[in-house]
């Protein structure tokens, strides 16, 4: 057994680039994570509940939730939002890092040019969300990280600050602009660097991958359940940018 | 697409057998899950974390938590917790049934007779806690339901009582007594029994299943990271009945 299936989180750690990597890839990588919320008309009651997960483009977890939900209710009254992130899998559940990320809630209005990229992003993730995404009781929130603590595994404890889960480049807006005909150029015609890129970068099998998304930070893979995400060595500072990270991730 | 896999809670239910029974297995078989408390100095901000589950023998969650970690710390300050359980599988993470249970949380003290019932509970069921169980700064916790809300799958939202998940028998603290003697009774002298359980009741694959719990309601089956939940058809009333109650169950 190794020290991390205890529950004791030894000194908190530096935040080293291995934990910023891994931290953001867990929240970036998410198809789901359980949110707690303050309960409505309970006097500050927790209340925990489990959510679908995307990601907007400058790294803010996004959920897709109906006015019905109590955690719908409970984030219009109070905005403090709680999110866990990182699934127990195989093996000892306290083995597997995962991320506990505060957040200020905010609701995304609708017919906004926000809504209209994250619904198109949340759509290409959660293809199955078509059913009932423009429901009218249904809305999305940006959850924007204050900030997170990581238990990496290992007794590997890190704090983080919010600004550690942001991407921030000068081109998010103008790479938010193309991106939805950049994937389906890339889905269509480089099937093959898609599929290279599930299975080179991120150890996946072969076949089945299709890039859901695409930001100034990098890339989203998915097959089935499976959601894996594959970041550029540095965010593009330009959108012009682009064409060059696919295909040095291809070389 | 189900209905389910839909954010939408549908009218909720009137809580029926099934309900009650998806519930309990729910929260009975979960080896963890996420707790959400009240962080402490940060005027009420939610905060969710994974821990390991056990179960005390009249049905409360149990969670063994180091001081040093922020769940501890908050549940010190403020007894309220929210527990997350049924975790999202293969598949739409919304079509699997989960369960919110609200809880009031008491430390068990130690070297109590409580503290030593949980603590053999937990060790069985969690193996690997023995190299922490008794770490000083170790503690348990008993997590009281309050009140819970089911969300079953298929658009099956249901609202429970504290006591719905309760276990409720005058037979309690004689089976509490006998029990370690009676689980290893069975998986030394009955294992081929402890397997037609999980077989048989629990559609499992035979072969490795060790019986880890027994209490007035039922059985607690596992196998590495698999656990399995037997239920009686009802509670036995006296300690008496245990034998019969299993010799039935494989009849």
């Amino acid at each position: 057994m190794s020290e991390t299936e205890t529950d004791r989180p030894s000194v908190i750690r530096p935040t080293d680039a291995e934990a910023l990597r891994l931290a953001r890839n867990l929240v970036r990588s998410a198809r789901s994570g359980a949110i707690a919320v303050v309960e409505p008309e309970s006097g500050g009651f927790p209340s925990v509940s489990r959510v679908l997960l995307g990601i907007d483009v400058d790294g803010a977890p996004v959920i897709l939730v109906s006015a019905l939900s109590l955690h719908t209710r409970a984030l219009r009254a109070d905005r403090r939002a709680s999110l866990l992130v990182g699934e127990p899998g195989k093996g000892d559940p306290l083995a597997h890092p995962r991320l506990t990320v505060q957040c200020d809630a905010e609701e995304v209005v609708r017919d906004s040019a926000a809504h209209s990229r994250i619904r198109a992003r949340f759509l290409r993730r959660h293809p199955k969300s078509q059913l009932y995404i423009d429901f009218p009781d249904f809305s999305f929130f940006r959850l924007k990280p204050l900030r997170a603590s990581l238990n990496g595994g290992f007794g590997k404890a890190y704090l983080l600050a919010g600004e550690d889960l942001a991407i921030v480049s000068p081109a998010i807006e103008a790479l938010a602009e193309r991106e939805s005909r950049a994937v389906d150029h890339m889905n269509s015609d480089h099937a093959d660097a898609v599929d290279f890129y599930a299975r080179t970068h991120c150890g996946a099998e072969s076949g089945g991958w299709a890039l859901v998304g695409l930001d100034a930070a990098g890339l989203d893979l998915a097959r089935g359940d499976a959601l894996k995400r594959l970041e550029y060595d540095a965010p593009l500072t330009d959108a012009s940018e682009l064409r060059g990270a696919l295909k040095k991730l291809y070389g």
